[in-house]
């Protein structure tokens, strides 16, 4: 009975939750949940999530995105609705870690992730057979220093309209800002560190270093700084001065892919809205 | 700058949100929170809570309560008003064990619990030294099989328009379904068990015998059934095969002042909503 | 470096610490870990699980096995020696819910869980392409009520001897008495419940009716009382009252694929004692 | 029926374990507890604690002393013996968030942490009426720029040989190195970030500043290199985007007090080791 979502935001004044019912009601449409907050980073800044009943038809969800055009536009709110029987189509970028790929095509083919998983790319051979009995597409990219342009050129031709958005699932390598702007607040990255702590590579072997008694994994937003895009989900594990790196990485496994298995749904569900480098998560 | 909150549930097809929105909006006020829901439970019923700002004055609170009358009465929607200047008055009622208590009054006394404690009842003597510091009242009112009624009614005396909700903070008696008729929804308990798991006495002791690799609280609000009312809050902590009865009860302090914390938050703040044997976390 | 390991526990006059020593030091075993303990139930009993380096020769073991026999045998204590090298060999029985299957599979094979998954049986043909890649034998023995007892036979024949223990990954038959004397504490269930909270069928459904703010789930072997088995490890996960059953259930599969990955990963070390109904787990 | 407890570590040629039984044994002293490890530094260190019964005369304490003397001392092995009825004297240094000093008096009080409150040192005067009821002395030094030296002359008056250890719970002085060298290993300080994340001043601010999901706390040993001596203990607390750093002072204050609680009975009862910058931690 759900039949679509409205993500939105703007200026306090203009009032951003009377605008999108003043879009929704008059056409039938009733709200069946609704998170409102403001953004607290000192702009009077509203965002709400709203899921709403409807008509199915066409033209219905052409008048409606056409009233939002009219009384949203012009109080200057930005908005996204998205139909419920949108499924956003996915890629995943691996190297030669497996585990967090394997618990994405789990989570889509179960459902818990309402996305669709298009393609798979890799700079390795490896996980391919893993793919395989899924029918989805591995597509074998090698990047090497002095091919990295025609790699990301080969990327791009499979991606660009093809995928909605792209997850990096343990994928070892740095996409150039080039790349980046086809796909901004698009490309989601599952770091295997508590960020800000520990950026960059062997996070694992520099919280064993430090003698942390907790370990995490963050999925972040990528941009043109490393590891330092906005934020959607973080998790930890708690560890001990028995476990070196090595330990520390297969522990590890299972908080990276719980959190971003959760950031993928979140994103598949219209549910991370970013403001700056912040995200907001209308939770579930 | 939030004025006050709205708590609101009605059947679906009578707009909760609109009507809220109709009845703040020709006011002034504005919504700087919304969070709306539907209840489970087959009954196609809308819950929501609503902070918004408005003008301070007596004047434009009844006018708000007026249009209330007008709006969501006449569309079967059940509401609460509650100005945000409003400190709910608590009673606690404690026996021997102080680490709920003193928690609870250190919360109240750092303003992170909008609440202000208004007495101390205790069918024992023993923890009058923990209160006497705060100034609050600390009624000390011995319950024996014999004089349970006498004892009920002396509370009464003293509660009963005096306090808006009563925290149970491991208070070791039973109370009469007389008693619980003046305070519906409005008395608090902590359970030192994962309810359903091990209700009535003794939790932490059944825990042991079963080997429990968690032990836990329950905040809920207390019914004529032991331990069965609408559950508010729970919490657990890791516990092993060396803990026996007495560790977990040394172990188990921290969660129960943990959760009947935040269900004493929640409570303070209009989070909690009752519908059946149930309840609605607007959470924060 | 690791050699092997020993399990034993035994009266405290006994001296199950220096026995244990006695019988490893003189072969030119080294203690690498050694974690004793008290088990708690008033019968003065200790209990411990040490690594220990050493020779990898038969004889040697032979040697081992020998001095054990001979002091610890003598003193009431009760042992068991695990070479490292030996590596369990498990076989999974599943219905129709694929999830912790996977997982287990994804466990073993990636090293984290040292075992060796030999078989899978179910009493439905479903998850056989789930298995198919890995080359592990598949055997579809349907279950009707009135050829239970022939299908447990058939059951019994493939596992007898074939394996060291039995995970029921989410399988819905109860086992017979009879079946269960084959497996003694070799019989691992996942219970999607915090036992001994919602034993039985569908603890989703009354956990949603209780309306608990936090469902779990129980690993625990297997016993003739139904779900009422010592208890290895258990876990829970937050949910709110907007989680009807089927939300539950969506949510709950991550936390039974946790709980029972770890608890067979336990076992498989020799880290779980069982004394009466409770475990003693020599934790990692 | 505990003795005692002895913490050591040696090389493992030394044979630290079976050192420690030659000591212990001939006394007629038995191992209750041993918790026995390798310190994966990749010096073939191993660190044990050991909880033993005995006698109670002081002359069984000498030789149990001497034993150790000529036994451990020949092979390289560093030992402590700790009688259980010692309890650690602790001084609490504060500054004016009375929360995790109020904390800190309750369960020393209650017997969870098995160590006294000799002294309150603060900067300030704020807190000396939260101490006031238990009767510890309360010392208000105040510390300014120019007379840094002289408060930590006078700090080190009234701490050094009257107190086993120092808890600076939220005391915001940096402590000079000649102040530190008075106390090696025995200052624990309650830092406000999940370090090496957010040192220094300001945590919560940076933290809302990044956008972190999860916010935390760490107890470590003080070092003169500010923030980054060995950590003890951290813990966490899920925050979101309409967190702003006030907020996440209120929430952060919690998890505060419980690493700290933590950290302080570990060091009473001597579960803590430090080689290096590393602590291996014989958890309960």
């Amino acid at each position: 009975h759900v039949a679509g979502r409205v993500v939105a935001s703007g200026p306090r004044r203009a009032g951003v939750l009377s605008t999108v019912l003043a879009c929704l009601e008059p056409l039938g449409a009733t709200v069946l949940e609704c998170d409102q907050r403001c953004i607290d980073d000192g702009s009077e800044t509203d965002a709400l999530r709203v899921e709403f009943s409807g008509e199915p038809s066409d033209a219905w969800w052409d008048r409606l995105g056409d009233r939002f055009a009219d009384l949203a536009g012009a109080r200057g709110i930005t908005w996204r609705i998205v139909p419920a029987t949108d499924v956003k189509r996915m890629a995943v970028m691996v190297s030669r870690e497996g585990h967090v790929l394997q618990d994405l095509l789990w989570r889509c083919d179960s459902g818990d992730v309402p996305a669709k998983v298009s393609m798979v790319i890799s700079n390795h051979a490896d996980l391919a057979g893993m793919v395989r009995p899924s029918g989805i597409p591995y597509h074998h990219i090698p990047v090497t220093a002095d091919r990295k342009r025609y790699a990301e050129d080969r990327q791009l031709e499979l991606l660009y309209g093809a995928v909605d958005f792209i997850v990096l699932a343990r994928y070892m390598q740095v996409l150039t800002p080039k790349f980046l702007e086809y796909f901004p607040e698009k490309i989601i990255n599952i770091h295997h560190g508590l960020l800000p702590a520990f950026p960059g590579a062997n996070p694992y072997k520099a919280a064993a270093a430090r003698g942390v008694k907790l370990i995490g994994a963050t999925a972040h937003y990528v941009t043109e700084e490393l590891d330092a895009g906005p934020i959607i989900e973080q998790g930890v594990c708690r560890v001990s001065h028995r476990h070196e790196p090595g330990e520390l990485r297969r522990l590890g496994r299972y908080v990276e892919r719980d959190v971003l298995g959760r950031a993928v749904s979140w994103h598949s569900e219209d549910r991370v809205l970013v403001t700056g480098n912040h995200t907001t998560v209308f939770a579930d």
